[in-house]
Parts: structure tokens; sequence; C-alpha cells
């Protein structure tokens, strides 16, 4: 297809205010407007039983420009089985994910605290993932010093909050987060959330884990502002997974396809391709009206994409935090 | 706009197996492709503090083999002001809800017993606003006999169940409510259920009544045959407010804006009135694979949007059924 | 323990209109009330990996009017793994409960019909084991004859209810549940359903399965009448798990454990021995006032309880309604 | 009664680490012990359309050790409405309690800013209160600066946040309050909590509101160390419900109302009140073993009384912060 339809895209993406979470998407988006490879950034692909493993390395200033993400590493996995609730396939993709954590999470000392941090709203089902995973994580840091050394063998100080989200609180996450922080003074963040995407294919089918936090305007509901090393002086490792895509993407999307159908009729596409951007995005606003980029896609099953996911991220969570827990003490927050 | 948008929508419709759930759409629709009125069908508007009240009335079999919903009458309730959690301007919706409702249902007597049938999935939220109705309706039936009569004066028999989808119980709601009716006997029953808008700016914001019962392929998800007097025996209202519109919908509603703004380009619009159908349907397929129609677009706010409708509908149907009933003791219902 | 203590508690739950729902409990009570066996009631039992299997056998009328409860069978498994979220100790008792199940359970064809009804009150946590259970059961039904055979081989037709209670649908279980059966036609009926246990030890940690259906008065809630082939024509498997105890039966228990510390000093026994019932019920009421029946005793953890028994059972059922399942097909549900 | 039994009910509550959050119970009980008044507590009592009010005072370092309860106002508002969900009820109740807050809160100005903590367990109905009303309770810090002067008339800068319990976090509730305060700044703190009462007719029919905080060992939970201007540096308010009696507090109260009806015979009173406290732990113990002093007994309606009490004081609160807003705006938050 034409650099046009990823130059529109990023135009709409701007105007409605919107960003590709994935930074596969983004890179996707970009190498496709550019015509070519991005430089100072680079992909890797891997394979597994179940999952497709793809990781996006921003290795300098200009990729972090470019992908206008920080420079580090965006590992996503793909896998369609992330999607049904099969215990065997769901022990497979925890493993997938432990490998993942591992490449970004490299910790000096089984004693290193971790601050799990769950992102989103309660009451929003497709924006409720990282509560759900904060909820269910083991939080373990109120148990040191009050419960025998032996039973606590192999067990890491971790502590775990659902922050909210500004609407309800009154309050920027990253304030809460930062007082929060201050208290329990962890050696790493962990922050989950549930993300867009810029396709309908990959809700609940995709972990994205990445060592840059969350930076602002990603995440569902832009429920908040930068949560990383630089704004709460803790390395912060985003897991998250695409539970929605904006609407507005939608309707973006299906007028590409419609042009894409008609490249063989030369008048018509040199027509379209001369379309200012604000009628394009003033074409969408009008369908998406009274809402425009408050309108999400989420297919019926949303309830059981939420469960599978936090299912599986909980299952690997439990084995990166804790490698050398006891077996049946482990298990008992799987 | 020309007839052929009509005609189009009415295609993809029909090819993603969705209907307009709503009479007064349905009525747009159709007297845009036709280009005129409808034989058999008549449209009155009223205006109510904060509401505009439309009538569909189809009279014939003409008007009913046009609109391909039998015939009776189809009331539909608009605000801006069902969304938004106000006390008082919930009152006064409630109070056009009443009229509306008295206009279909008419009680020989205060001892006419009704059955309550909450349409939908618990678990879906969008697809939620039966179950949440029937679960707040005040069931009096048992305690007729029971209780002694001058607590109960002004009250009727009334039942509510929830007969959940096809999906999880494996059985036809039409099989459980016809099961139920045999035991139960209502003389008139009122099914709520969760509907599918053609336009976003409907959602959360109309409520649809009608006496005519839910017919097949209706309603959110699909997830019944027909309930109405001809299947079940007893006269059924149908009462239903939109939560959602497929995101196939919104996909080829951008397709037609989009054409719209051009149509002052003669040979681009020629070029688009002759594309066949089949291709626009593949586009949007292709948008939505692998959903096609099983993806729905909601605000994010849906949960306030369930609760405002529900709460505005039982207060309406807590008078409705019982005029005399006690204050007191219909406080405790609202 | 002295007999007198049997008799006061058999007293004790008429007044309170309470019964003993575990019929385990129900013979240790009139044994110690009788002093000795009672003629036509046996007991057997075994023990697994992690649980203890009693099975109460009430094999005459004599039995089944000493006991209260219909002739049949009465398996109870109690396990402490019960109440834990193990998955290797969740594996062990759902095999430990398909085996009871299969002894009551006597399919002569794969073919033979099963509607599952989960008795309880969605609302009511400690009621809701029912819903939970008929929510999660793969209902298998509407698959027939519109999915290849080659994917169904091995999957029975399963429909699944949850008929909710009395106060909220104004209509008896049993009424709804024959209307239902009435168009479903199912060879056999497993009824699920939070039961009140004599003892807070037994909480979530003991599942009772019988052939004799639900009868009068027993269950969380009195919330219906008889469930059993009598009332409804079919074969009615039942299984539950006391999920709390009725806080009139903990006020008992403590007046007794009470006496007992004073089994020494006669005089006083004589005293407490002479004590009319009247008095000692009308102690408990004031206790309990306003509340009196309707107070239940529950640990802080009632959610995390509901959620293991929930998933114990659920993963037997599967294995017991489709034994030869295609293996990837049944963990979709587990 | 005799003083016994409240000396007895002083020992049985230390040794299950059980606390009377009700000054007005606490009051009850010491005074009971004593025998007469206690030097620094003042009861006094107030009545309205459909509420008592009693107001304990302790006003002196002699009422703060007797009562083991801080120096301060402790208001009591008993009223069987606040269990009904009756708009006009909760209208009289959302006033009343708007008096009472009004008598320990002070404002020196509309701009003073407000922190609403709920405590508790989002995921234990009876210890949901907390997170309810701070989900509930509109937020408006952020909006401050951001929506024009005129839309914001009247409005204080309000925030609101649900901490968690220690088990599910692995942080004291003070911990996190504190690092978010730090962030907020907020000039007062209002504290909501559910609570144990002494007695089940207390359940869901008083709101307790005190200007000392919440101190060590109170509230349902036991989930925090003290949250009061001591350990906080601002002011708190707390606001509390109870929602469930203890078990260890039924299984005592049924044993003395049992010692009660046998006042007459002297002989046994003498051995009764002869009886070691150990004893009576011990029995209670056995009684609700493996539990102890974590069961909690609550009725079967448990649901519909949280959302009732939540309801009223909901509506009071916002009456409260926000004196002169805009009607419209203050209702789409009650």
């Amino acid at each position: 297809m034409t650099n046009n339809r990823f130059l529109r895209k990023g135009y709409l993406l701007r105007n409605f205010n919107l960003q590709m979470d994935l930074a596969l998407e983004a890179h996707d988006l970009l190498r496709g407007a550019r015509g070519g490879e991005i430089p100072g950034v680079s992909v890797e692909e891997e394979h597994s039983a179940n999952a497709v493993i793809k990781t996006v390395t921003i290795s300098d200033e200009a990729g972090s420009r470019a992908m206008q993400k920080p420079i580090g590493t965006y590992i996503t996995i793909s896998s369609e089985a992330l999607k049904i609730n099969n215990h065997a396939e769901h022990e497979q993709l925890a493993a997938v994910l432990t490998d993942a954590l591992k490449q970004v999470i490299h910790f000096r000392s089984p004693l290193e605290s971790v601050l799990v941090i769950g992102l989103g709203n309660w009451n929003a089902i497709a924006d409720s993932l990282g509560p759900r995973i904060a909820n269910k994580t083991m939080a373990t840091r109120h148990l040191m010093g009050r419960v025998p050394q032996e039973i606590l063998k192999g067990v890491r100080p971790v502590s775990a909050i659902a922050p909210g989200v500004l609407g309800i609180t009154g309050i920027e996450t990253a304030e809460i987060a930062l007082g929060v922080i201050e208290k329990v003074k962890p050696d790493l963040i962990i922050a989950f959330d549930a993300l867009a995407a810029g396709d309908v294919s990959r809700i609940g089918a995709t972990i994205q884990i990445s060592n840059t936090g969350i930076n602002p305007g990603s995440g569902l509901g832009n429920h908040r502002t930068a949560l990383n090393e630089e704004t709460l002086g803790v390395p912060v490792i985003a897991v998250g997974v695409p539970t929605v895509v904006n609407a507005a993407v939608i309707a973006h999307n299906v007028l590409e396809s419609f042009m894409e159908q008609l490249e063989h009729k030369p008048q018509l596409h040199q027509l379209w391709d001369q379309l200012p951007q604000p009628l394009l995005n003033n074409i969408v606003e009008q369908t998406l009206a009274p809402y425009t980029n408050q309108l999400t896609v989420t297919p019926k099953e949303i309830d059981d994409i939420m469960n599978n996911a936090t299912n599986v991220i909980v299952k690997s969570l439990t084995t990166v935090l804790h490698p050398q827990m006891n077996e049946d003490f482990a298990n008992c927050f799987v």
C-alpha cells in the first residue's frame, strides 16, 4: 500500500489525540510511511509452540524521535491461545511471558523489592486489566519479619496497588504512585495496563513487555502522565494487553481499505491522495459524534478475554518474582 | 443524500446479519431508500420538558413488509438526560416513559398478572440491561395470599425472570420463557432488552417501547427467537435501550460520510454508485476480521449509562404496575 | 456428651425452621440423641490423598423417618484443600468428586441429556454457588446439529439454568424448573446449591453429593420446595457445599460447649437438663433480634472459598458429563 | 444485669483482639462494668423525624483512658430507615448526617481541600463500604484550573482514594495514605469504613461520625494502623457504619443472655461468676474453630444494606463538601 496511507493514519491519530500503544504497530506504521527501515530501530522475530515473539529495539535518539517512544526494548508476544481458557496453552504462554520478562528484569538479589502498579479503571471492564492483576498479585512485603524465614524461603518482598483513574480519584496516577513509592521504596516497579490496538485482531491476543515504563498519552483512557525511571526514580517495566481499538481507528481503517480496493483506478486515487486531511478527520468525527475519541470497539467476549489474559500474566508474574518459592505456596496464587 | 446510500446500508445489514432494532431508524433508512413516505407507516412527534417522543405506527401488511417489522406501535423516547445521573431529570423521564407504557398497556383489572422478562447476558455489561431490570423489579406474585390484604392494596401480582443467553444456557430464550409462562400463566409479558443502534448518538439516550414483542434477529446478540403473542400466547410489550452500535455499522457510516463529502465530484460518485455491494462488504469484513459482526462500539462510560437507564425504567415500571400502591412500599423498590 | 445435647439441638433447629443440610451431620446428631446406631442408616468411610469420603446410606423407611431425609445415598467429601487455590490439590479433589458423582450417576448412553440447575442468589455471595456453577457449565445442547459431528465427539447435550430465588422472581424455583424441564426434556438433572453447615469448620471444606434431589427446607435461604424425581419426573442429583452456618446454630453450640465444660458439676447439669427448651430458644432469639434465622456466619475469605469450590466442581462436572470429549475442547471450559 | 457481665465482655474482646468500634457501645459496656457514670465522658441525645442521635463526648485524659478511645466527639445516628431503599427517608437521613458532619467539620474557606479515604476491601462485601463511597465521591481536585470558574462555583477541591487492605497490597494503609497526602496536601481527611457492632440490631442501622480519626484495632478487618491527625498531620474525620458483628461477640452475648435468664438461681449464678475467664474464652474458641476471630455475622440482605448506607452517605457528603454547588451539577453525583 502507499506511503500516504501511513501518513494519513499518523495525522488521524494526532488529530484524535490517540497513540499506538504497541511499538510493533507504531513501527509498521512508520516504516510504511517512510517506505523503508527506520534508523535506530530494529526488529527481531522468534517463534514458540503457540506464539510469535517480536522484539522492537529502539537504540538511539534518532530512533526514539522517529518512533515517538523512549529508547528501550519492546517485546510483543502474539498468540490466539491467549484468548482461550485452555490450561495447557496458558502454561505454555506463561512460560513465554516469563522468558520475555527475564529479558528486561535483571534482579541482583532475591530480596530486591518490587511494587506492582495496576493501572486503569475497575468499573470499565476493558480498562480493568491492571486492577485485576494488582488484586491477584501475591503481596508478600508485609509478611517479611512476621512469618518464619523457612516459609518465606525464595519469597521476594512484593507490594501491589491499583491507584485508580484521574476522573474518580481527582489525583494524577503518577502522584499517587510517587507518594507510595516514597514510603515503600521498591527496587523495581512493574506496571500493568490495558492497551489500545490499531487492529481488532490484536485484542486479547497480544502482550507487550517493555523496559521503558509508561509514557504520556499511551494506554487506554490516557489516565496518567509518565510512569518511568525519570518520573519515579525507579526502573519501570510495563506490561500491557490490547483490549480495545478506538472507534476512530476503525473508521480510518475502513476508509483506507476502501481506497486500497480501488488502487487500479488512478483518477480516483489521485483524488484521494489530494484530499485534505482535515476533511477526512471531519468525516470520522461526524460519524462518531458526540463521542469522537471516547468510543471503544470491543468483542462481545471481552469478559472472557480479560479473565484469560489476567490468568496467564499472574501465573508468569509469580514465577518471575519468586523463582525459588515453595511449590505449594506459589500454586496458591496462580 | 442519495437513495443509494440507504440501499447500500440495507445490503450491509443483511450481509452482516444485523437489524435495525429501532423502528424509527428503520423507517428513516427505508424512507431514504424509497425517497418518499412508506404506505402503511406513519410517524408522530411530541415534545416533553427534556425528551422528544416519536411514535412510529405500522398499520397494515404493506407497511409491515416494507419495514420488516410486525404491525403495531413503536414509541421512541429520545433524551440526553437519560445518560446523566440527575434525580430531577430522571423523575421527569420516568413520567414520560410511564405515559408511553400506558399507551401500549391496557389493564382490565388491577389484578391482571405480569411477567417481566429480562433478556440478555449478565456478564456482558452492554447486554445486561434486561437482567438488571428483572433483578430490580418488585416481584409480588409470591406475596399474594401470604401477606395481609391491606398491605397489598394496589399491588399487582408480578414475577420476573432473566432467562440468560443461548450460549450459556444451551436453551433458546423462547423455550425457557414458554416453559415458565405455562406455570405462571401471566396476563401480560413485558420484555426488556439492550438494543443495537444505527448511530452512536443514540447509545443510552433512547428508549423504545412497542406492543409487538421481540422478533427474530433483533436485539444485541441475536440471543433468541421471537417473543411475541404468537409464540408465547400472551401479549408481549417490548422495552429496549440502545447500548451499542455494531462496528460494521460504524464502518459503513464512515464510508458513506466520505462519499457525501465528495458529492460534487460526479465522476467519483458515479464510480461509487457502481461499486458492487460485495466489494463494500468485503472491505468492512477485512477491517473487522476476525470478529466481523461480533464487535460492538460502546462509550467508555457504558457502566454509568446502564445504571441510569435501569434506574429510570424501574422507577416507571413500578408506577405502571402498581398505580395505587402505598407510597412507602413503592419507594422501597425505586 | 449427653444425649440431651442432641435432643436440644433438634428442638432448636425446628424452632428456627433450620435443617441439617449435611446428612453426615444429621446422622451424628441423631446417633448422639439416640445414644446408638440408627436402624436403616449406615456410614462408610474412605480416604484419598487429600480428602476423607464418608457415605451415608439411608436404606429403608425407618431410616428415612429417623433422618428426616429421603432413602438414598449421601456422599460427603471433606478436605481443607478445597479452600485453597492450589492447582495440583484441585486436580486431586476433582478426581475424588468425579468418582463420587459416578457412584450416583449411571448414564445408559453418551447422548443422555443433562440439565444443570444452579440454585441460589447471584447477589448474596454465600448463596451464589449454584448460579456460579450454572454460569461456568459448558452448555452444549444448542450445538447439537449445528456443529460438525467430529467436533462434538464425546459431547453430551447439556443445558444449564440459574432460576433465581423466590424473593426476586416471585416464582417458586420448582415451578421454573418444571416449566423448563417440560421444554428441554432432560434425562437427568444435577442441582447445585450452597448449604448451611452445623459447624464452621465445614465451611468451604466439604462437598455433599446425593441421589435424592433437594428437599423442602434444606439449603441456605429455604428458597424453594422439593426438586426431586417425584416433583420433577426426572432423577435429580444434588451437589452442595456448605458456605455458612446459621447464627442460631453458633449460638446454640456455644451454650452446649459451655455446659460440657461443667459436666463435673452435677447440680448445675441437672438444672441445665431441666431447662425448658422454649427458654433456651428464647435466649437465642433475643441475641439475634431482629434477624433471628436470617443471620449467617461466614469467614472473611468467603469470596475465595466460593471461587475455589466452583473451580473444583466445574472441573469434575466437565469430566463426568463429557468423558470422551476432545482434550482441548474440554480444557476450554475448565 | 450484673457488672460482671460487662467485665467478662471486656475480657472476651481483648482475648479475641476485638474492639467496640462504636463509642456508644463502648460507653454502655464501660458504664455497666463500672456500675455508674464515667468521669470525663458525657452523652447527649436528640431525636429527628426518623432517627435518634446520641453524642458521646470524651473530654479529658481520664475519660480517654477509661474508654480506650481518643478525646473527641462521637456522634451516633441510629435509624431503621437507613436499611430501607426509600428515597424520602434517605433524604431525611442525609440531612441528619449533614448536620452531624457540620458539627465536626469547620471549613475556614470554600477552597479548603478534602481527601476522602475509603478503607476496606472491595472483594469482601461487608467490608466494602469505604471503597464504594470513595468510588461514588465526586472528585473535583483535577478540574481546578481546567474547567471555567463559573462552572466550578461552590465546588471544593476533593480527591478520593481506596487504598485497599494490607493482605492484598502488602502495604499498611497508613503508609499509602501518608504517601498520597504528601503529594495531595489536603486540608482535611474524611475516612469511611465498615465497622463491627456489638449487637446485630445495629447492622446497617447506625452511622458513627467522629473527629478523632481511625485508631488501632478498630474497624472491621483490623486492616490498618492509626489514621489520625497525629499520624497523618491533617485533621481526620471518621465516618463508619456497622455491617457485621464478630461471631465471638454473638457467642458471648448468648452465654450472657443465658445466665441472665437464670438470675434467680443463686447457686448457679455464684458458680458462673466464679468461672475463670480463660475457660469462657476457651468455650467460644472451640465453637468458632478454626476461624476464631475471623468469622463475621451478617444478615442475608447485606448487599442491600451496603447500597442503602452508601447512598445516604454520598448524598450528604456532596452537600457538605460543595454547599453552594450548582444544583444540577450536584445531582449528577447523588
